[in-house]
């Protein structure tokens, strides 16, 4: 069989693996936007069965020897081509994929997808005695995940390479020591700020169809195709990608509260726009089609939030807008009062609605736990105390419920652990390289007030989504801003946005 | 391997199947209801990979040797037995599906999948043309499974026989042969009636978000349960059930007809109780544990929209509780008069709209036009002009647009060709079943008047839902009624109400 002949039989196989998994997809979104109670067991039986099929296919011996006769042929000479980037990724994946018994996948899978439901009622009833069995069996199945990939130092670094393939815990602990100085004295400096804007403007009454119409219109206008996506309503927002063409994002509303379904819904756009510019159609299947990592899928994400949603000039654009639609609550309101209100920094219960200043605090917290958890040195019984007074230390404030502490995240439940630090890693690259979209194109914030979105879109477009998984995330940001990953941009970027509105 | 064994091998590989087919359920379920229209290619995809998937495993050679193991083993002694339908039924199913070949099921679910949606946009525009080279895709797949299948007399029957095992297209010819001359008497006394209802008061302003409260609850009245399932929004109404546990239907509203909605919504809820009452967990993917055709699932789905609903006793209970959500429009209006509006017979464009004393022609127009497609007397594109002429004939109106003819239903698109007849026999079965159901309860209509559907609904699962496949149709029928099918109950309930009403 030639190198080429292979090649050809690993992406029919790849694709077979993705129809799969992207089934599987629907039968998730499915399942958090729609499905009555009553369908919790048999879809837990679905997924975990097709979690089972792909698992399968995907480690099956065959899928072995083709990756070993395309590697080192001439597919691979150049490291960056197309087929060199999908073997060379198929290959990693393959590694780690082997390692784990399809037994595993399956329970793992049919396990996380009934402690999802579970979560949602503990969390409901704000009651973490109602999700603790259910977090006690999925970081058990976790545990046994990292042990059967192996790792070296701690099994938390297992974990993490599956977001961030190649970071290390002590990468990431390093990242949060240089960051957390810095951001705790800005946090203190904000405290002490001689003026502060009025978040009231925001918290008043904001009529939930009224919001999703709005939400949609800016969504639309930064760039979600709704002909190719949805926007659903769910108890924790998510982006999925089913495959080319489908994209779906949720939010939720607060009647009373205009930030949290509108960044809500920015920042799921930004990942969804990252899905929507992979070209998934032309490398179905394939690594070339898929996202980097989640540290960078977070940089999209929050880079629309925050960068464009949370800027000054976005507002300019937009507030006349909102004003016409949130007549009553947006009256004599002006744009420095309105931008002061969407910036107001204050410590604050629940990480996806936090500002940016304080919101990597959240993310230190839920890195720390989730450590000590994998580790063992922390009990799922333990948690809410322990939360809690972590949280006093880092907030200086108590939690009122588990609903606002420990239960607010849907990640443990459905076995997402390892996946927090790619949040703060997230923010990093967004302002790494937003810092450099704003270089290669000098209007780029006055276009933001013309409500013209497609340059910087164009511009990640070109310059990260359409590269696929050709780089991994650090080599990636060394190409794209001409740096390693610092966490310089993103203190320059907030320094000087809180300096103007806090005048500090 | 012991007839034990094999048989309990036969029950872990027949669920594995149907946890790929409700896979595939949730998927189409999705593409009807919520699915962007980008998702269309992905989606067709999808499904026919799990089309495929499914089918290969049903076929599995080794599933036929474990039916051979199982067969005259003291499992079918009695024939009765759970475990000898099972096998009975099993074993007729795999005959058919052997003979299918993997790569026609795959076409014929993507082919349908694209085509459905092509439908939709046809329908919308109202232009057959749009849709005609995808019902030639579609009637050309159908001819080929017909074909695969094989048949005695014409290929008609191979298709007719996947919805209605064991009945052919005459035994459905000479039904409707009996049914015609006396269906056509009386939409003609009728139609020179000395008194007739007001069907205006039911074509005043409703508005949708009061008919859906409305709607649910009546479906929750009569016994749909909101944990198990949903109610949603789609072009053509339809019921389908995922699993044990999950059954969705929907329906769709017109602001200006409270009947649609409404007789459609209970329609769907008649299908989802037979659904909810088939002991699905106790034989998870086995025949016990499915419906016994399609005539007898339109039994359960007329009976509930018609004999209840359209019952002048439902509305002794329910016209207080409509005149409270529709006031204006419903005001003064007496019972008489609403039971009068409701059961206004005249001839119509829309099948699923149409009264109970024309509704059988629109099946019968149906069933011989499907026939001739079938035989390959008609081509589809001479499907409109050929519809309009016998629309002309056996109903005396002129057809308008194709979306009030030809394309008003989806079946054909889906592929769904030998379908049509059981709602006929639906309709048959329904009037037998009912009939028995009042002699068995004697005050059952009073129980009606009460707000009582509690009675209906417990004979239904004991005498139907509960045996699952135990009974093909016309024995079920027979064991249930002690008679055969006979067109005569129907037609005394026709003439005994129209009787009534009409002063006839």
């Amino acid at each position: 069989m030639s190198p080429q002949e292979a090649y050809k039989e690993l992406e029919k196989r790849l694709k077979e693996v993705f129809l799969i998994q992207s089934c599987q997809a629907v039968l998730g979104w499915e399942e958090r936007t729609y499905m009555p109670r009553g369908g919790t067991e048999l879809r837990s039986e679905q997924r975990g069965y097709l979690a089972g099929q792909s698992h399968e296919k995907f480690t099956d011996p065959r899928v072995g020897e083709l990756l070993s006769t395309v590697e080192g042929s001439g597919l691979t000479k150049d490291p960056e081509s197309v087929e060199a980037v999908n073997i060379r990724e198929t290959r990693y994946r393959y590694d780690k994929d082997t390692k784990l018994p399809k037994e595993l996948v399956e329970e793992l899978t049919r396990t996380t997808s009934l402690a999802e439901a579970e979560w949602a009622t503990a969390r409901q009833k704000s009651d973490f005695k109602v999700f603790q069995p259910w977090l006690e069996k999925v970081v058990n199945l976790i545990r046994k995940k990292a042990e059967a990939y192996g790792y070296e130092g701690e099994p938390y670094n297992a974990l993490l390479d599956d977001y961030e393939p190649g970071v290390t815990t002590d990468d990431i602990a390093e990242v949060f020591a240089k960051l957390r100085g810095e951001l705790v004295s800005l946090v203190a400096r904000i405290k002490d700020a001689p003026r502060k804007p009025d978040a009231s403007i925001v918290e008043r009454v904001y009529d939930i169809e009224r919001q999703k119409l709005f939400n949609e219109m800016v969504a639309g206008a930064i760039g979600f195709d709704f002909n190719a996506g949805r926007l659903d309503v769910t108890t924790h927002p998510f982006t999925s990608c089913f495959g080319p063409g489908d994209t779906r994002i949720t939010t939720r509303y607060n009647p009373r509260r205009l930030n949290d379904a509108l960044f809500g819904t920015m920042h799921e756009v930004g990942h969804a726009l990252y899905e929507m510019g992979l070209e998934k159609k032309e490398h179905f299947g394939m690594p070339m089609g898929e996202s980097v990592s989640l540290g960078i899928h977070e940089s999209q994400s929050r880079m629309w939030e925050n960068q464009v949603g949370r800027s000054k000039e976005f507002w300019v654009y937009f507030l006349p807008q909102a004003k016409r639609i949130f007549r009553e609550s947006l009256e004599g309101v002006t744009l420095d009062d309105f931008y002061g209100a969407i910036n107001y920094v204050t410590p604050s219960y629940i990480r996806v609605e936090a500002d940016e200043a304080t919101y990597n605090l959240h993310i230190l917290l839920r890195f720390e736990l989730e450590r000590a958890l994998i580790s063992g040195d922390l009990k799922p019984a333990d948690m809410p105390g322990e939360w809690n007074s972590r949280f006093k230390k880092y907030f200086d404030i108590e939690v009122d419920n588990d609903a606002n502490g420990c239960l607010q995240d849907v990640h443990w439940s459905i076995g997402y652990l390892g996946y927090f630090p790619t949040y703060t890693l997230g923010n990093l690259y967004s302002a790494q390289f937003f810092a450099k979209a704003r270089k290669d194109i000098p209007d780029l914030m006055q276009q933001f007030e013309l409500g013209n979105y497609g340059g910087l879109l164009d511009w990640l477009r070109k310059n990260i989504h359409r590269q696929g998984q050709r780089y991994r995330a650090n080599k990636l940001c060394e190409k794209v801003t001409g740096q390693a990953l610092s966490h310089k941009p993103l203190m320059e970027y907030m320094n000087k946005k809180y300096g103007e509105i806090y005048g500090i």
